[in-house]
Parts: structure tokens; C-alpha cells; sequence
């Protein structure tokens, strides 16, 4: 019997109650601390302990979750704790394809992807000496956070960072409202399906609008939840066109390609441009704020469903169809 | 067989999913570019392709939706592309009232309609040298985006605006909190209900908040999306003060007044005193955010409706008591 | 026949919708103005009319609800119109442990509470003299509103305060997202359960995001309306710890300590840290956004559960197990 396991962090409540939805059991991968947490929820019927995330590869503990018959569904603190590329050795199988995780962990493949699909991105300045208008400079590893400087010239640039090191992407920073779309590509229909859109809220960015100008600090990005939006419908079909673009791109660069529940981070100016700034490839913190369900899935469905009860209904119609090998690895 | 029908854009997907949850077959007018986007939905039972939406006013479209019984449902972007004028001749059965989207869409004929519902709107300077606090300058035409302009005296006027033009609204700058409540009048049972309220997500002026002065630009408001919000209870019997003097008042400007979906567009300060500076008299897309219901549409319903589907619930009463002449023209 | 009643403001429209989901009979105390603005909903079985809410502690109004088998709710507006201290002498039977009102509605006994429960609050400045930091100065009595000013050091604070009054509280100011999450602690199973969260959206300060700093007044924190968020998953378990902690030490300071809904007002640092400002020891206007139900209601029950339904809930449970006295004062 199949049992759908994840990391006690991130999305775990939203995969393990839409695991239970579809008639799953569940297991879930938890270190001490989190124990008193999830059991509040009682959405896992059994637990691995582990003194650390990254424990989660040692060979007793994988060897106990592939006895039990577990496929793992992977999310961003998975990703961060235990790493994109250690994760090519787990051997327990993972919903989606994971070598699409070291694609969007890697700054440089990230760019090759979009431009593969013919994105629009925000334009990159190889030096700092190009910077022309207001940047982000987003230091090696930093996704969001405080490893981000806005510069809005060389001049500044030598001030607030210093040196072009190893790593670093100096980027146009455009200005206009953020979407962040979640999207699941069934691995079995082959169709792109939207499951919601959110905002994220950021530390201390969002804490200092409206503040006078004289409180403010240099600006940081660090998530720390996420708003529900919904994006105005005659925009819907571009974004749809983004996402097919990637998943084919995908498809070509790494066979075959990108499976499951991801995010694509866009910003829309006010002449309605989208620009595509990051991709998350795997369940991201957003789709939370949709729980049970968002007004797409509702349109699509006639029913509420989420992106964890999505995975699930997946994994189930494999299982049925026999064809579990084509929405793990 | 009654059949109701929307164009590709807007609020179509909620408009075509509460026809279907009411029993009704439904019919899309859609342009080629955007049949992919509603197919993913799977949520028309028909369509009528055309070129550009105004086609829909061609006679052979108008012929083909009148044989088909179908009652077309106006929303933003049905006004915007084929005019409100131009629908006065639309020989196909339109929900609501469309007299309505005349006076909605002309902002002289507007300012009268408050004034007669008695209703607080923003001070207007009816010439640039009358303007000594913040105002926005409304060029003629813009609804939102990018034709507005802030200014806090004349000499900033001339300097971003030139000279006053026709059908130019200069109107005190409100600051406070936007609500964008949104109501449904019923014809068959003369109640005015409360369906939601959204907050418009707007670029670039939303890209601006907590970012330093010296990235900031001259804020534009043009819509990308809504975000979901609730108003203080406190403060909702006095908007359903103004919504039903907005009927009211309707009633004797233009009998038999508006009928069906609209959004009243306030703002609030910081005294709790509430401002009207536009209304859309038409379902808003706004409305997307609260499908499949809002928390108001549960209060009173006991179950989730969203405005699309209210709609189509008084399409159905109207067949049901034989009224349907009350509820379309 | 236990009844479920409540005045007629705030968070009204929640608490007789959830008593009615779960089979109750509603009263409401109601003044004449606000009549027409509940009977559009028809939840109140019936009405209790008085000329303004203080006079709900009037003999004969008291006497009614008693002999009616009423358990009233309290909420905010129940607070701010009867008083806090005044609600102690009140007959009928409250939801909750009243005494707790007392506490919230008391800065310095709320400073006591939180330093029992050894919760990182901001620094406070007991003398204008050591501002060294942003601050926020709270005058008696506000809570939020128009009652706060922002200032930098003790220049500005003698600028726009004067002299440090009685009752002032002079708090550093802390930068960063603001977060309201919802509790439900439950006299009968004694667990702590979370509801939701929501952000406050607050006149003039979020009306002042994104517009030119020249625009830009001495920000007010007047709450009108409130958006839904989901805060990241890894902070959920310190945000359940702080709240646990607040529980054991009211059970400590004023036995038998706090009971039901509640919300912990929270800031989180882009270091993300949360500091605890403010606690609300009933229901919150916020639980509003949540209505039906929360994805945190969801994950726990599988189905989706506001706070006024879970209010009802625990009125028909210490009924069928005769414990009416456990939750109620």
C-alpha cells in the first residue's frame, strides 16, 4: 500500500491532509522539536524521527521509508535542508522528477531555461559598471532574503556590496506588482493546470510601506507568509504561455522535464508586461493560502481542490493507470 | 432552453461556472487567441469565434446568439470593447439593465448620479487654480491606470498635466483605506446584498510600497489584480446606506434603475468616514477573488455563492416565476 | 434551550452564523439603528432592542437574556461600549473567563501577563529621555488608531507629544510584517487550537503605501477592514509556544486564566524573530477573513471551521457533557 510521506516543514500539513483526502496513509519525516506541531494536526499516521532533516539520507532511514512503500513529496526547506544534488542519491521515490531541482537550485541554468523557452527577463548587467537604472544584486545561493542589495548605480554598487564576486546576478529591478502562480503539469494528461496565485510577504520590505521615507532601512525580502490574489483574467493567457514554454524547455534541456506542482515568479508592470524572475520547481509556500481549494481550481473542477490533494489525486491515478514510473524518480 | 452567454475575459470563468452550477448550458464569445486559455477550463458548452469582440454587434453573431436563446451577461472588459453606447443596439438579451453602463461609464453623468444618491465624494476643483491639497487629475476616458495624474497645486498641474482638458476631473486626493464592495441588487426580490469586497492590486503603485523614495516613480493604477479583504461590521451598515441610494437614486434617473452586480468604490480615513469616487455597474472582477463564496454570501446563505452564480440563481428564479423581462433588456 | 447570543457589531454576523450551523437559537442585542443592517442576513432568532449597548447592562434587559437561557459572546465592540470592568457585574452567563478582560484591556497588567510568559516584547522607554530607536507612543486607552504617534528621539517626542503623560506607553518600534494569528484555547480538551491569521488593513497607513513620500502625513493605525494571510509553516511552531505560554501564565495570574478565542498580535523581523505587542482576549474582528473556514481549521478538521462555529461547537459539547460551568463566567 502506498503511503505518502514529506519533511515536517514548509507545506507538509497541506500534502499530508490532501494525502488523507484521496484515502492515503501518511508518514511523515520529523525531527524532535516539530514533533508537538504536527501532532496538534494529527494528519500523520506515522513518523520517522530524525535528530536532522538531512538524516533523512542516511541508509536506515531511507531503507525504513522504502519498505514502507513511501513516496516522498518534496517542498522548499526538503530542497534546502537536505540539497538539490544530494538528493540524485535518495534513494526513496520522489514525486516529480528531481533533477529539476538542481535546475532551479543553480542561478546560471535557471537563466539558460528561461531564455531556452524565450522568456522576457528582467536584463542582466555583467558589470557593475553597466548599471544604468535601479538593480538587484542577488548574492550566490540567496533566493529572497537578506542576500539581495537594491543599486541604482556603479557608485553605489562599490558602497553596498563591494566587489563582483563569484555567484552574483546584478538585475534590472522592475517595478510593478508581483504574482507568484502555482501550476501542476500532470505527468499523465500533460496538461498545465493553475492551482492559485499568492503575494508574498516580506521581511522588512512590507513592513515599511507607509512608514515615513526617514525610518526606512535598506530594504529586505525574507518571506515570512504568503497573501491570496487573483490575477485579472485576460492576463491568465500569457501566464498559461509562460508556463507551456518552460515545461517544453524543460523537456529538451532535461528528459523529461519538469512533473508536478511549481511556481513561476513574475512581475507586471503597469503597460502589462510579465517578467519571469525565478521558477521554483517543486510545491511552493504559496499554495498554503489556497487551502481547501482556490477560485481556479473551483472553475476547473467545480469543487475545491488544493495542490496537496492535487499530488495526491495524481499519485492515485498512477497507481491505477500502473504507471507509477512516470510521476516518480 | 435558455443559455447564458459571456465574451473571453474578465469574470468569464466565474460568470460560466455559477451558470453550470445552476443547470444551465453555456456559450462563449470568444477570439481565437483565447479559445486555449477557456478550453483548459472546459467550462462552454459552446462558442462563437469572432475576430475582435466588437464582432459580437455584427448580425449574423447577433442572429446566431438570439436563436440559441441566449442571455449575454455584461461584465468590464464586454463594456470596454464593444461600448456602452453601442450596446444600447445589442438586439441579444442582456442581464441587468444596460441604460446602466451608459451613465457608469460617462463621469459627468456619474458625478449627478451621487450627488442625487446624496452620497460624500471627493471635492473637485473645477479649475487647476483652485487646487491647494494633494488631488488626482482624471483624464477623460481613463477608468484606473495610467491616465492619472497626482498633483498638490497648480504649479505641479502645468508642469505634469499642461493645460485643463475636456472631460478632465480634477478631484481631491482621499487618503485612507480602498474598499471595493461589491453588491448585487436583486430584481425579482428588490434586496440589496453584500457578495464580497476586494482590495485592486494595482502596478505600479503596489510595486512601490516600502521600496526607497529615491526608486519611486509617479505612481500609476492600473488594475493587474485583487486581493480579498473584510470591512470592519461596523462601518457595513452605512455601506448599504450608499449602495441603496445608489439604487435609489438609479431608479429616478434612469428607470428602472440598475439591476443585478455592481461595485462601489470607496475610500476610508482615518475618522471612519467613507468616500464614493466611482462605481461599476456590472459584475466586477473583483468578484474572482471570493469564489466559490465569501464570507457575507455564507452569512447569509449558509452555504458559498459566489457572483457568478448568483447571477445565474436569479436567471433561474426569473424563468421559473416567468419575470425574465424584469431581470434582462 | 441554551440560546447564543451576542451584540449586534464586530464579529456578530460570525458568531450567529456559527451558532446556527450548529443548531443553536440566536439572540441578538441590537440598537434600532443597526436593525436593518442584520435582518439582511436573517441569522437572530430574535432581537433585544436597546437604545445604545451599555444598556445591555440594564436589570430588565439582563433579566431577559437570563430567562431566555442566553450565553452571550463577547467581542470587541461587546468590550468597548459595556467596559470591561462592567462587564464583571453582568448576570448573564459570558462565554469565556471575563476576568481576562480585565487583563487585555489593562496596558500595564497586559506587560505583566506577557513577561510571565516570557514572550520577547519590544523595549520600552520609561522615560522620553532614552529613545534611542524609532518608537511608538501609546496614549491611554488607544489601542491603535489615532492614539499612536511614531517618533525618533526625544526632540521629535517633545515635537508631537509634549510631555510623557500618565498611562503612556513608549514602545521601540519594530520593523517588520505584522501577523494576527487566531487561537482557540478550549476549556474542555485543553488544547490550544489556531483559527487563522489575518493582517490588519489600517487608515491612513496602508493608504499611504507606494504614494510619493511628499504626500505622505504622520501615519494613523485605524483598523477598517482585515486580509487574510498563512504564515511560513516553520515559524507556526514558536507561534504555538508563545501562545501555549500565554495560556499557562493567565492560568497563573488570574485563574482559571484565558478561555476560547484569542488573538497575539505579532511583528516578525527579517531575521525572523517575533516580537508579541498586543493580545486580544476574545474573538477578533480578523476571524472575519475566515469564514467558513481557514486553511488551518481545515488541516486539523478536514472540513472547514470559523471561530464563531468553534465557539458553538464548545457550547454543545460542554452541554451534552454537563460542563456548561467550565466555559462560561
Amino acid at each position: 500500500m502506498t503511503v505518502i510521506g514529506t519533511i515536517a516543514s514548509h507545506s507538509a500539513l497541506q500534502i499530508l491532509r490532501g494525502a488523507k483526502e484521496e484515502g492515503f496513509k501518511t508518514m511523515l519525516v520529523c525531527d524532535r522539536g516539530r514533533k508537538k506541531l504536527y501532532e496538534r494536526f494529527g494528519l500523520a499516521d506515522e513518523y520517522v524521527f530524525v535528530d536532522k532533516f538531512g538524516d533523512v539520507l542516511k541508509k536506515e532511514v531511507q531503507q525504513e521509508l522504502i519498505d514502507k512503500e513511501v513516496i516522498m513529496v518534496p517542498h522548499g526547506s526538503f530542497v534546502e535542508y537536505v540539497g538539490a544534488r544530494e538528493l540524485l542519491n535518495f534513494k526513496v521515490p520522489m514525486f516529480g522528477n528531481k533533477n529539476v531541482l538542481v535546475w532551479e537550485s543553480d542561478r546560471k541554468k535557471g537563466q539558460t531555461w528561461f531564455k531556452k523557452a524565450r522568456l522576457k527577463i528582467p536584463k542582466e548587467f555583467k558589470d557593475p559598471s553597466e548599471i544604468n537604472r535601479p538593480a538587484l544584486v542577488k548574492y550566490p545561493g540567496a533566493r529572497g532574503g537578506r542576500g539581495y542589495a537594491l543599486v541604482k548605480n556603479e557608485k553605489e554598487f562599490k558602497e553596498r556590496v563591494g566587489k563582483m564576486g563569484k555567484g552574483m546576478l546584478i538585475q534590472e529591478y522592475i517595478v510593478g506588482t508581483r504574482f507568484y502562480p502555482h501550476f501542476f503539469f500532470s505527468p499523465l494528461s500533460k496538461e498545465n493546470e493553475i492551482m492559485g496565485i499568492d503575494i508574498r510577504y516580506e521581511s522588512n520590505v512590507d513592513g515599511l510601506s507607509g512608514l515615513p521615507e526617514i525610518l526606512h532601512m535598506a530594504p529586505t525580502y525574507v518571506i515570512t507568509g504568503n497573501i491570496p490574489v487573483m490575477m485579472r483574467e485576460s492576463l491568465l493567457a500569457k501566464v498559461f504561455d509562460m508556463a507551456d514554454s518552460l515545461i517544453k524547455a524543460s523537456q529538451e534541456l532535461f528528459y523529461p522535464g519538469l512533473k508536478g506542482p511549481y511556481c513561476i515568479e513574475l512581475v507586471c508592470t503597469d503597460t502589462l508586461e510579465l517578467y519571469l524572475f525565478e521558477i521554483s520547481a517543486r510545491i511552493v509556500a504559496g499554495t498554503n493560502v489556497w487551502v481547501p481549494g482556490s477560485p481556479y481550481t473551483y472553475f476547473k473542477y467545480g469543487k475545491e481542490i488544493s495542490t496537496g490533494r492535487r499530488i495526491a489525486m495524481e499519485i492515485k491515478r498512477a497507481i491505477k493507470q500502473d504507471k507509477l514510473d512516470e510521476i516518480v524518480t
